[in-house]
Order: C-alpha cells, then sequence, then structure tokens
C-alpha cells in the first residue's frame, strides 16, 4: 500500500458568533493508505461528506453537550459515505461501502467502526446516505412520529421545510393524512415545497412582516404540530397559532445556533392555555427505531412516494463555503459534498 | 323563604397589567333565599372562597381562552366551599354541603350543578375543598403524575413552592422517594417549606442574585424535573439546568400573567441538547384521575403524611385585597376567604 496526498479541512479554532469559512483551512498532508496491524481501524476513501447545523456547536470550546467539541488543528468530523481502501477489521473488506462518522478529507482512518453501517447498492443515490436514509432523515423520521404523533386530518407546520429534515417531515405527514405548510427563504424553495415535495401550501418568511397573521392566514383553524427547524421570531410566531394539546417538535433552532444569547421567546403562556407539548428531541435517543426507518423510508423510495432534494457541492474545497452557507440559507435541499467520483 | 341582603364583589372592567383592589367593589344586594321552581338550581350560603392566579385572565377581555372572561358588572365567580339553602334539584338537600363554582359573595343561585361536588365531613378542614383537595391539589397532583412522570431519587425544583400547588407537588414528590428543593419569596416561606413541608431544602429568590448560580448550588448533578409555577428569568435559568430527559410542567407563569409581553425566555436551545420535555397543563384535561386523587391525598393527610398551609383571610370585603395580594407573594400558603362560619 502506497502514501498518498490527502486534501482535509482542518478546523483552526473555538469560534463565537456566525461561523465564517477562515475557521477553517484546507491543508495537503500524507496518509498511508493502511489500516495499522492490530488497530481494529479501516482506511477509507471518501466519497461523500454531509453539511449538518450541527457541526456548529461542535466549533465551541463547550463540553458539557451531547457531543465533543472539534479539536483545533485537527480534521473537522462528520457523516459521510466511504469506500473502505484497507481493513484489519475482519468485518470490514475492501471496496465495501459505509456510511457513518468520518473526516472531512480525502482518506480517513475510522478507529470507531462500531458505529458504521454497511451500505448495499440498490439503486437509491449513494449521498442519500448522509441526508434521506441518515441522521437527517431519521431524524424527521423520529421526531414526526415519536414526539408529535401525528393523527390523520392533523395541521401540520414545519419551518426550513426544504431543507435536510423537512422536506421529510412534510413529506412523511402527508402520507400520513395530515395538511402540510411549510416556511423557507426564497420563492424557489416555496416553488419546491408547492410543486416537487407535495406540501399543500408553502410560503417565504423573508416577504412576510407579519409571521402571526402569515400563520393565521394558513391555519385559520390553528397548528397541530409545529416542527420547529429554527427557533426565534417563527417559534413565538407558532406559539401563538398552537390549537389545544399541540405539539412542537424542538428540531434545529438553525436561527439561534450562533447566538449566545437569543432574542427571546415571549409566548410561552400559550403553553399552558392550550396545554402544549414542547419537547427537544436528538435523533441518536431513537435509534431502536432506525431498522424500521430504512425499511419504511427505503420503500417510499422506491415506490416513487417521496422524493430528496440534495444541493450538491464538487470537491473538498467547496466544503468550508458549502457549510458557511447553511446558515444563511444558501442551500437548496440537503448540502452535501462530492469529494471523490464514486 | 325570606329575601336577604347579600355582600357581593362586583368585577368593574376588563383590565391590563396588575390588578388592583379597585378593579372590583364590594356591593349589598337583596337576594331571594330560594332556587325558582322549576330551574333545577339549587340556593347556597358561602362559607369558604378561593383566590387563585388563574382568575386574573379572566379579567381580560379574551374569549379565545379555556375558560369565558368574567363579565363587567357581574359579580366575579370562583371555587367555594358552600351550603345548601335550597333546592330546586332532586340531587340536593339544604345543609348539604357543596365544593364546584360559585360566586363572589354571600348568597348565589348555582344553576350549573353538574360540576359540583358534594363533601361528606370527615375531620378534613372545610376550607381545603378548595386548596389541598381542590383545584390546586389536584392541579400539583396531575401535574407532578402525568406531566412529570417522577422516578425515585429524581431531583425536583419547585418555584413557588409554598403556594396552593407547589407546596403539595414538594411533599408528594417527596412521598415519592425525591429529592426536592423549592424557591419562595420570603424567608418566612422558606422556613415553611424546610421545617413543616418537608423540602430537603429551599431558598428565597429574591435574596439571589444569580439565580443559574443557585440552582447549581442546590442542583449540582441537575434537574430532573421543574414544576413551574412562575415562568419568567427562573424558568430560564431552570433551562440552564436541566439533566438530559428532564421535564418541565408548565404551570402558572404567575410572574408573567399580567404582562402582554413578557421579557422572553433565552435559554431553549438546552430543550434539543438535553432533549428536555415542556408541557403545559390543565388539571381540567385530567378529570378522570379526580377520584383517585381524592382517595390519595385524603388517605395521605389522614395519615399525617402530608400537611397543608392556608392564609385565611376573614370576611368577603376581604376578597380583592387578598386576590391582588397573589400577585406580590403576599399570601403564605393557599389563600382563601372565610365568607361565614361554618
Amino acid at each position: 500500500m502506497a502514501e498518498a496526498e490527502n486534501k482535509q479541512v482542518i478546523f483552526k479554532q473555538y469560534i463565537e458568533g456566525v461561523p465564517k469559512e477562515t475557521d477553517m483551512e484546507i491543508k495537503v498532508s500524507k496518509t498511508e493508505l493502511k489500516a495499522p496491524k492490530g488497530s481494529g481501524a479501516i482506511l477509507v476513501k471518501n466519497l461523500y461528506l454531509s453539511c449538518d447545523p450541527y457541526m456548529r456547536g461542535r466549533m465551541r470550546d463547550f463540553r458539557g453537550s451531547y457531543i465533543p467539541p472539534f479539536v483545533p488543528g485537527q480534521v473537522i468530523e462528520g457523516f459521510g459515505v466511504s469506500e473502505v481502501v484497507h481493513s484489519d477489521n475482519p468485518n470490514f473488506k475492501p471496496r465495501e461501502l459505509i456510511t457513518g462518522l468520518t473526516g472531512w478529507e480525502e482518506y480517513s482512518l475510522i478507529q470507531k467502526t462500531e458505529q458504521l453501517r454497511k451500505i448495499q447498492q440498490d439503486g437509491i443515490p449513494l449521498s442519500y446516505h448522509v441526508g434521506l436514509l441518515g441522521m437527517p432523515g431519521f431524524t424527521a423520521y423520529a421526531g414526526l412520529y415519536e414526539v408529535c404523533s401525528p393523527c390523520k386530518d392533523e395541521y401540520v407546520f414545519i419551518s426550513a421545510a426544504s431543507g435536510a429534515v423537512g422536506q421529510l417531515v412534510g413529506q412523511l405527514a402527508k402520507l400520513h393524512g395530515c395538511y402540510v405548510v411549510g416556511s423557507a427563504g426564497s420563492n424557489q424553495k416555496v416553488d419546491l415545497l408547492k410543486n416537487m415535495l407535495g406540501f399543500d401550501e408553502a410560503f417565504n418568511y423573508k416577504e412576510e412582516l407579519d409571521l402571526d397573521a402569515v400563520l393565521k392566514r394558513y391555519f385559520p383553524q390553528g397548528i397541530d404540530i409545529y416542527f420547529d427547524n429554527v427557533g426565534g421570531d417563527m417559534l413565538d410566531a407558532a406559539l401563538l397559532n398552537m390549537r389545544i394539546h399541540g405539539r412542537i417538535a424542538v428540531c434545529g433552532m438553525v436561527s439561534q445556533q450562533n447566538l449566545s444569547d437569543a432574542k427571546g421567546i415571549h409566548n410561552l403562556f400559550n403553553l399552558i392555555t392550550r396545554r402544549v407539548k414542547m419537547q427537544g428531541f436528538l435523533q441518536s435517543d431513537h435509534l431502536d427505531l432506525y431498522p424500521r426507518f430504512l425499511e419504511d423510508v427505503t420503500g417510499y423510495y422506491k415506490q416513487g412516494k417521496i422524493v430528496y432534494v440534495e444541493d450538491m457541492n464538487e470537491g473538498l474545497e467547496s466544503a468550508p463555503a458549502a457549510f458557511i452557507g447553511l446558515f444563511s440559507g444558501k442551500n437548496v435541499g440537503k448540502q452535501v459534498i462530492r469529494v471523490a467520483r464514486e
């Protein structure tokens, strides 16, 4: 096995506020294309990498969270789809495809192999394993079914609805017989929601001065389920429009990710009068459902009942800008980086 | 049956902000001590009336809530314990004791008799039927068991802990094997919590500059259950101290009752990272549990396992001031008005 050049995205230092491209740097190092003997590790070639808002949380120097911070000077870690190049682990063979946590680089040595999942190619795009069939898709599934318990004919509102999570929440809710409205940050995204993703209605929140009024317009009867991907003003407006026994899944709060002190939510009193449940969740608490999720969603996709919109950037060099773009809503659909051709 | 003088507390007009004594007025009218023939109503003499913070919500001109607003110029409605004077209803006889919604006056004609509960005198103070065994006690019971699902050895925090609801929440949580800390607004109340109500610890929030710090002091391991009776800053501080899979029962928000636009809650992001459930509730959604509640709590009281602290004011004239006092924490324990001697 030879040594190869290995382009990497390095995390520079802990940050506050909105992440910038310069918080990361591209470096080229050398990597032996081999897993050390006795390590139990595998050496993989990364094909697709996933840009996800939760990664912002790992750029803070805070150890009390559910996931440790990045290490300054080290390669950024994230979900990916990779091909095994060399294995010191009897469970993995060269040429096999895997998905799980890997590095933002061309080649990665993966020590923690227990959390990897092998991919059998079956006509589903490989990159979907970090989106539709990966953490974001499972977040949608667990959040909708475990936190929101949807019933047929209920009124469902989803913010950041064309994003990696929102687009699946909406389609699953539609399959469940709900009335589904999504908000997004551009007319292109609104068009996607209505004409491709099958939402009943959608609106561009940037064109609305009064979020309470727009929710009253789309939900004259009120909202049974709010799948909240943004927090902030949209959450505050949704609180004014919840129906009795409504449920709010608190998922991303992407609008608040960069703020140490958010603007504040003013309408929580409505939780009492309407007896609303508001629940934060992480997909990782529900992994027992993962096999059922994979089966369900793979089936829906193959039957043509759901689609998935990706925003694919080419080349590892494009990763920092693509990641930064998440926080201004630049991505249209799930943001993925193609690192190498399959 | 004769006509009698009937002192009444009249609701004057809809208000904003903190209620004042002058929002109510005492009036003396005449009432026939008789339920009209064919009305199915009962004429009662009120013995005890309950002052509850939720009543502030009925002083707004807002019909979208779970309970309609008071009618300006009419007698204030509230929970009470009353003696039947005359009955046009075969289910009620003179001299029987009942509890339920009645008027803030000496004599009331009650038309809606379905929601009344008859009281069998059994050594429990009659006034407890609007406190320990009434709506506030049942709020404590339903909120703790149905919303918070306590487990033995969990860490429980209760704000407004010596109030009508909080004092029972704490004692039930102790009986359940939890570690219980309460906050209150005076050293007298803190003393009650620690020395009479059996809380493990208690503190006077008015003597604390940093609520986050005080919660970290009393809960170095964090909070599993926060029974929130106040909202506002205390809720924000508790959000910083919740444990993974913690639960917040959103009950009173008494600190926010008078504000159309509260100061804002800034730490909701912690709902996600700690996977916290925050749920608003009303006891009236759980009435199927009421018989079990009555049996359980009556049993605990008779066995000396729980106590209940009341703040008893004498005379209907004292009702407006007693009600106002709730919003500055003047009451020590459950606020009750004795209208007539038993």
